[in-house]
């Protein structure tokens, strides 16, 4: 043995109980995030009234706790010297690229203005509930310029990246995208967009749609939801299906992904398609792979990549014809005996409608980008342009009149709709659409490898599907950053042409369009 | 202003900054002590299975999280300090004497062997669960010896306390109570309920109880116990029931005091008088003045107290004729045809049934005190007589013949049925008896004051009888030790007389003894 060897043999066993010391830690913080995640889950699925204050006290003690430790001196160091190192699995390289960027995240800010800022989201989240109701943008205004003042102020100590403030904060929500990027592909869509929704309105043929708005009870709902959720393959033994006012996915831990949903008894349109883009969500968390496990890639690879996954089952999987020709009759004996009447063609026609609305989360397929859209280019305004926060209600009526053809009589229609802002969240309304994008790009790349798309679903057969996207995107977790998902799954960028195509082609037929 | 003066209002502003840092030292225990509940809770209610291994981690995590900060320096520097002042309040006074004796319990067990006995008890448990389902004590005795020997050491980390070993243990479940009184007691009960059992099965009158076991449909049984849930005056906006295989009631915060309970559809008796004897438990809980929100004495006095009021409620009121007369026409409402037929005198001899049985949790109100003396007899020996762990299981079936005249056929309906050993906890078991002792004394004082109290059941008026429970004992929390509750309520100490005249007036009439 050479001196050189041991050496080595010293440096390498360093690594593996460094690696082992960040392995360790980032369980405990794993842990405690459990905790909070399900704490957050029973409040909102059926914790009693009266615990519900000291609940939200429970959860920011153990937040705190939380984030001091991913503050930590000893975490910090870790990740500084861990970076270092060579020879580290791309796991673990990518995890301590990814706690990494947490870290200065988090620690860049002074804790004092941090504290300030969680206060002043606080607050702000409830002028802007106050003042949605009032429908009045001055109550929320001087909240909302703050924010932005205290959002540029943190961009500045964490160094801007991209070239501008704004390309700093989506960075952060989708690594590598850029508005240089996302004016190109959005330019795209918008203009193969904005013709359809008018072609759609002009037409002749628009669906039977009052069908739709009949009571369909509750538990009814349920039990058709529970049976879609199994045929998409969501593991009931590593989940499970509860009610909410606004339905989500939740990762309480590995082996525990919930999903929630709404019932409308005058709409079950809202817990059926609520539940399967849950499901989507949900199906992406449940097969990352188990090597993975602890690990800070253990997760989604952006927001994007997240919501492309629900999209593509709500919209590709949920919306499609074939789905129904498969689930319309199982659907029926579910339904109303109203329901009876109407034939899987009507039925079709009618989920699959297109119509503007001022509310994006009332949106469809179609008209969604669009509420995106005027989302990034006020966002984007306001951080690297001439917008100031006041102008924002006249040009949000104007855009939504501009894209949608339609303009918000009010501002609780309009520009208070979302609660991203006020919660400080600027750069997260592009993943929506992003979203949109890749999955349309994913349908288009598994469509080469599975030309039997329709005739599975036909037949209740979702396996091959769900397998190419654990494949190509589930199993990675966040190894692979949305971009590298995208290349290496469909060979290609950022495109926005597949979701204009698959949507001209779809409305074209629903529309009757020449 | 005198130089007095000065110093003592510098010397009070002191002591509001030391309550203050222990008020909220012990807030963010009271936190972690949340999240742990809700973790638990959650476990055994519904988390899918999948997730069971990574959520007993998490537990693990946070416990060792909460334990560290019980016995931090901090929080030890703070309780010896404030130990030291006048002029507390008397819920501080008594809150600081609790955090003092948890702190002395866990801080004076040298850390090392605190981890080898957790890890004792963990493999302890898991060897017992085998050696009860293989019925061979033998597997289980090396165990059982070590954790007599580490209780024993522990004992002399802590100091004894009131003259022996044994009474020392007792200590910490029923501060106050020695072998002396429950020699005394129990000995008194024994002589009068031995001979009651044995006229009981010798009575040519028994109650006719084939008709407990007709098939009971499990939703039917669930809307029934709601029902009493609410005639008991359980606050559902602070509170809701589970399904569980175990049933429990769980403080999970001040506001969310949660009930379980089983559901067999054999036997309806498991779930109604099983969420019955939670409600006791919690309404004791939803009940402690909001005065003590946060402090170590927002709880119970101690478990003999809890358990008192939960057989309060299963015994004095759910097995109580008037109460049955108010809510048996409903109870038909939901019961199978079968019951139609039965007459509630009927009905009322049969839930009230005694039988010497070998179960501890399937025996009845008046037998199951002896279960109790058996097992109190067992540890006081082997903690301060001569008594080995070897010798149990003989000296188990000897005692179950002696007083209830049957005798187990081998270790698993033996002395390996309970696991409360197994997990280390010894006087633990007396705690059971002393809540029927409790709870008859309740009731003989409560008589004098409401003298109307089956009148007020026979109407469904509970509200009176939980008034004055809350008056002399809920509200307390535990600012009063239990004797001292006893004392304040009843006008005197432990007597066994008032359970023994009890059972022997209900088992006369039911049994038509002379």
């Amino acid at each position: 043995m050479t001196a050189y060897d041991t050496i080595d043999r010293k440096r390498r066993r360093n690594i593996v109980s460094m690696e082992q010391q960040f392995r360790e830690l980032h369980q405990k913080m794993t842990s405690y995030n459990e905790a909070i995640s399900l704490l957050y889950w029973d409040m909102r699925t059926g914790a009693p009234k009266k615990g519900q204050d000291l609940r939200s006290e429970t959860i920011g003690t153990l937040s705190s706790e939380l984030f001091a430790m991913s503050t930590s001196e000893e975490y910090g160091k870790l990740i500084a010297e861990l970076k270092k190192q060579d020879g580290l699995s791309i796991a673990m390289q990518r995890s301590v690229e990814e706690a990494d960027r947490e870290y200065q995240l988090n620690a860049k800010i002074p804790p004092e203005e941090y504290r300030e800022f969680v206060v002043l989201t606080s607050k702000a989240e409830s002028v802007w509930e106050e003042a949605k109701e009032q429908e009045d943008f001055a109550m929320f205004q001087p909240y909302l310029e703050q924010l932005v003042e205290t959002t540029r102020r943190f961009v500045g100590y964490w160094g801007m990246k991209n070239g501008s403030v704004y390309n700093t904060l989506l960075d952060q929500y989708e690594p590598g995208v850029t508005t240089e990027q996302l004016d190109e592909v959005f330019g795209q869509l918008r203009e193969r967009i904005v013709p359809l929704v008018k072609q759609i309105q002009a037409s002749e043929n628009q669906p039977n749609t009052e069908f739709l708005y009949g009571h369909f009870p509750k538990q009814a709902q349920q039990d058709f939801s529970l049976e879609v959720l199994n045929q998409l393959g969501y593991d009931f033994e590593a989940g499970r299906l509860d009610e909410t006012v606004h339905p989500f996915m939740i990762a309480v831990n590995r082996g525990d992904v919930r999903v929630t949903t709404k019932y409308d008894e005058q709409d079950f349109r809202t817990a059926v398609f609520g539940t399967i883009h849950e499901a989507g969500h949900a199906l992406y968390e449940q097969n990352i792979s188990s090597d993975l496990s602890g690990l800070p890639v253990d997760g989604g690879s952006s927001m994007g990549i997240h919501e492309s996954q629900s999209l593509f089952f709500e919209n590709f999987v949920g919306r499609n014809e074939s789905f129904w020709r498969h689930n319309y009759e199982k659907f029926l004996s579910y339904a109303p005996d109203s329901f009876k009447e109407v034939a899987l063609n009507e039925f079709l026609e009618a989920i699959n409608e297109s119509k503007p609305s001022l509310i994006r989360i009332e949106a469809d397929e179609l008209t969604y980008a669009l509420h995106i859209m005027i989302r990034y280019e006020l966002e984007k305004g306001l951080f690297d342009g001439d917008y100031e926060v006041k102008d924002l209600p006249a040009l949000w009526n104007d855009k939504y009149e501009e894209y949608l053809g339609i303009r918000p009589e009010h501002d609780g229609e309009g520009v208070l709709q979302d609660v991203h802002w006020a919660g400080g969240s600027f750069g997260y309304f592009p993943s929506y659409a992003l979203g949109l994008l890749y999955a349309a790009q994913f349908k288009n790349a598994m469509q080469k490898d599975i030309p039997n798309f329709d005739e599975l679903l036909s037949k209740g057969e979702i396996g091959p599907v769900t397998e190419w996207l654990t494949e190509k995107v589930h199993q990675h977790g966040a190894v692979k950053k949305p971009l590298e998902l995208l290349e290496e799954a469909t060979g290609e960028g950022l495109n926005g042409n597949y979701l204009a195509e698959y949507l001209e082609t779809k409305y074209a037929k629903i529309y009757q369009l020449d």
